[in-house]
């Protein structure tokens, strides 16, 4: 049992949990909790650390049988968990290294693109509910939040296993690509003549989402085919990125399916 | 100007930021940026604390102008704020009591049933969503998150000002009397055997939200009239709750609007 955070190995998950720089370096990321554990595809799983408290119970070891683990002191755990109250099981698993094509598979691929999205929940909440609306592939401009924060990991609950994604230098460059293979861009924008209900997802189509407080930038709305406007009552001017996205996503999984 | 944390004024505030209590006691809370300041009701604004920096800006002493505020070191705003990069503008605003009747006015209410919510951000999110989607109020058990922590009351965005809220000791004794009124109590569940948007929600309706981890008890899922479900696709097994709420939420506007 590891029971000091001088130990190399807990000294290299704290910068893990801590650097993104790292974490690119050493090509891995930190996943934590019990449905993360049980979601990660066995085959990028590196090694599993417990707490001493986890690894009491009969039901966790068995967990674990068959998984490379390391059993650390409880407050050792606290050092290298991302939470207040941490469950005690902590993943370091291999990145996911997706090319563009990924993304926009299937017949009429649903998309999203991210430009310059910084809050971590919001990104993990648009992964999880990405996967819930069926989206085919989700592309962020480099300058969006790092996936790999522990805070997004934890939010996407497991669907940033399953969910295609890729950061561009080139965000316009893969949009004009996008457009000339057919995929409609959809643009949530204020100025939106159309409100989102009145659009046809079905086709091959991509949503804009842009910054939380300064929306898209004007050359990246400027690619869109079409501008959408979710109506807004009383005095409210935007909703958060996460609910946009999500209206918008399963707007187009409900035309799909009716 | 205030330039010390150990100010009476400034101790207060700091107490008013952490306790729930106080907060009650002294019937306020607080509420920082300029955007929650510019929305504030006037008649409730007890205070406005701003920063030495914010204070230097021309544009931002007319904005103080009529307005009884209080300049306090950068260091001093830093301590009162809850935020990592303060604006520099707190306000003190006496805290709202609506009676139960303001959440079901109008002729077709839609209301918000929030048991047991626990994520400042969620609850912020559905109070900004909720008012966006023209719901009439928002009911909440008393065990739910308090709405007048500082991170609840920022993911708002203003709409703590306008929207109707109640929390509740007895959330079914409410139930039962809205059923009785006429209200249809839907509950978001898993076992739903209708999708969400095979539901008329142009009459009465209320959306009952549980809470994150557990979702609804099932004494309250049990007094709903209809269950329903949000389908999804991959292996999500549920949606974060602002988002599950906000498609609700909004399908039920589109209902109402087209």
């Amino acid at each position: 049992m590891i029971t000091s955070s001088s130990n190399i190995q807990i000294k290299n998950l704290i910068q893990l949990k801590k650097k993104s720089k790292e974490r690119s370096r050493q090509d891995v990321f930190l996943a934590e909790g019990v449905k993360m554990f049980r979601e990660v595809p066995r085959e990028r799983l590196q090694k599993v650390y417990v707490s001493a408290g986890f690894y009491e119970d009969p039901k966790h070891r068995e967990l674990l049988s068959n998984v490379d683990h390391e059993v650390v002191s409880d407050s050792v755990f606290d050092a290298i968990s991302d939470t207040r109250t941490p469950q005690g099981i902590l993943c370091v698993v291999k990145q996911f290294h997706y090319d563009l094509k990924d993304l926009t598979r299937g017949e009429s691929p649903l998309c999203v693109v991210l430009e310059n999205l910084q809050d971590p929940g919001n990104l993990g909440t648009i992964f999880r509910t990405a996967e819930g609306a069926g989206v085919s592939g989700i592309l962020l401009s480099r300058d969006s939040v790092d996936l790999y924060n522990p805070k997004v990991i934890r939010s996407t609950m497991g669907s940033v296993y399953r969910m295609p994604f890729y950061y561009t230098d080139n965000l316009h460059a893969v949009l004009r690509d996008w457009k000339e293979q057919g995929i409609a861009l959809y643009a949530a924008h204020l100025k939106g003549n159309h409100t989102y209900d009145h659009e046809d997802y079905r086709k091959s189509s991509a949503f804009l989402i842009g910054n939380e407080s300064q929306g898209l930038t004007e050359k990246t709305a400027g690619m869109a085919d079409h501008y959408i406007r979710i109506p807004m009552s009383g005095q409210v001017e935007s909703l958060n990125a996460a609910v946009a996205a999500a209206i918008l996503m399963y707007e187009a999984r409900r035309q799909k399916f009716t």
